[in-house]
């Protein structure tokens, strides 16, 4: 009912970082794109059925070292219903490998709707008597615009599955602020807000190691509101997009870790899967191009954040 | 490049209305159901067999007096991929009987990730030079909590396709107003400010009777809030949820709508779709009792109304 397995799984590999499986066809080495072809030709089958290789070979090199990935919605359902059968067993595997998934729907509605979402993301649907699993990720990135309406329907069934939500509070974007960083009247501004309707959610789903279920995207680019945020949310874990790719370095997530070098998650996406590329390796060796970027990560990460120390309530664990 | 061919329908049928296409399997007859399970077995294939044929029974009873329909994403997530595959072959075959097609997902990101949403569900996507229709719709429901970077890939897409998008303006549900009603210092509440960056965003998709491409979701159970808005937006087309179940009537809605009889269309779901266990007629007729249904919603909506005016700039013709 919290982030406590990620936050477990964070400490015992050292390394804060989720790898976004945001898998475009151009990242996919050509021969792995070839063999999906030879099984099911040029269509939207044959990509998913690459998209899915790509990733199960991602998943195989980094379970290890990277305690999470993060799918990304919008990259697999471009593939259409195939694509979205990919997500699915990219997911199965992931968790198959001891991964935590989040998966980044960015999702968001009201009521009857939102339970339909949590049962797909993170839940079971029920036909006929019997429970299946849609999708069967451990948290979703949501959207709360809506408030709520929106949010309490997840909260149910994270504390059912033991799953966690992140919420969009200041994003990496750079027209972020049109909406975000607007004052309100007497009050703080439009993220911070959200960032404290975050805090009072997540008291439904209390953690062991002072953070809630109720978690929130902050963006690498903006290390001043991450900073201000880490201070105003204390029981709120951050996912932090923006690094590498984006702009953000070490430097920058520092300020969205707490004093026992933990409270965040940095995400990387192409600058982990586009490693090969950007390394001018042979296709075939994507995989363990990808490693080696997660491993510099790791590192660049430790090494500005500090060592993970485990506290529970009345324990001082030190991993 | 706008809503032009919504509204053209709209004043044909003389029907402001949508349908959405939000089913859940104990919407569906038994009868329905158990040939689905016959064919595929009490699966997600089953289940999402029988959300398609409920769906087509629907189409073909509504396609020549309602002009559009808005299926509701998380009602085929919730049955996994194959559940987004019903998804597919109902947006396929709502536009094949001529309706207009509305993808219900309140997506959002940016950038990239945004345009692969955009090519997802508006556009086409390439798969190795040949471009192929994941989904397809005519327009896409989405949240502006990010800003212009998570728009401006959607306008570009909507150009190209002839497509609209309709951005979460003030939802129907009773938290909308957590953080939507807020007040900016010096300025309007936050769905005030997130409508006139609809208006804003929608000089680049201009249309022929006066509205945009990027039109604003705006509940009807706020008929002020509605009012204000169709003063202040006069570019902007309104979706209009939460007439029925939701509690909002005709004469809720009429404030959305201008002087013309046009700038909105009214969603209703669950009044639609279960009109025939509202009526307690038998299963097999629940096709004819949603068309009973959508008879009585299109007559109240004319009443309060009143006639459809299509005028273009410099004509004025009258339907």
């Amino acid at each position: 009912m919290s982030f406590d397995r990620l936050i477990e799984r964070i400490a015992a590999l050292e390394n804060p970082t989720v790898a976004g499986l945001d898998p475009k066809l151009s990242y996919i080495p050509q021969e792995l794109r070839e063999e999906a072809y030879r099984a099911h030709g040029r269509t939207l089958e044959g990509a998913a059925a690459a998209l899915f290789a790509f990733n199960r070979g991602l998943i195989d090199a980094l379970c290890d070292i990277v305690p999470a990935v993060k799918p990304q919605c919008a990259y697999y359902e471009m593939y259409g219903w195939p694509g979205v059968k990919a997500l699915h067993d990219t997911i199965a595997y992931a968790r198959e490998k001891g991964m935590f998934v989040i998966t980044d729907g960015k999702r968001n509605d009201i009521g009857a709707t939102m339970e339909a979402y949590a049962a797909a993301h993170l839940g079971e649907t029920e036909v006929e008597g019997a429970r299946v699993t849609p999708f069967g990720a451990d948290a979703l990135t949501v959207n709360g615009y809506l408030g709520s309406d929106g949010i309490r329907p997840l909260l149910k069934i994270c504390r059912e599955k033991d799953g966690g939500i992140f919420v969009l509070v200041k994003t990496s974007n750079p027209s972020s602020g049109e909406l975000q960083n607007l004052a309100l009247e007497g009050g703080p501004a439009v993220y911070r807000q959200m960032g404290e309707m975050c805090e009072e959610w997540g008291r439904e789903l209390p953690g062991r190691y002072g953070y809630s279920g109720v978690g929130a995207v902050v963006g690498a680019t903006y290390p001043k509101e991450l900073a201000e945020l880490r201070q105003a949310l204390p029981h709120t874990f951050f996912l932090v997009p923006g690094y590498g790719a984006q702009g953000g370095g070490a430097a920058d997530v520092a300020p969205g870790f707490d004093g026992n070098g933990l409270g965040a998650i940095v995400n990387s996406s192409r600058g982990i899967l586009c490693a090969w590329q950007k390394e001018g390796c042979p296709g075939a060796e994507y995989a363990a191009a990808a490693r080696r970027e997660a491993l510099r990560m790791r590192d660049a990460l430790r090494a500005a954040i500090g060592p993970v120390k485990l506290e529970t309530e009345g324990s001082h664990e030190t991993v």
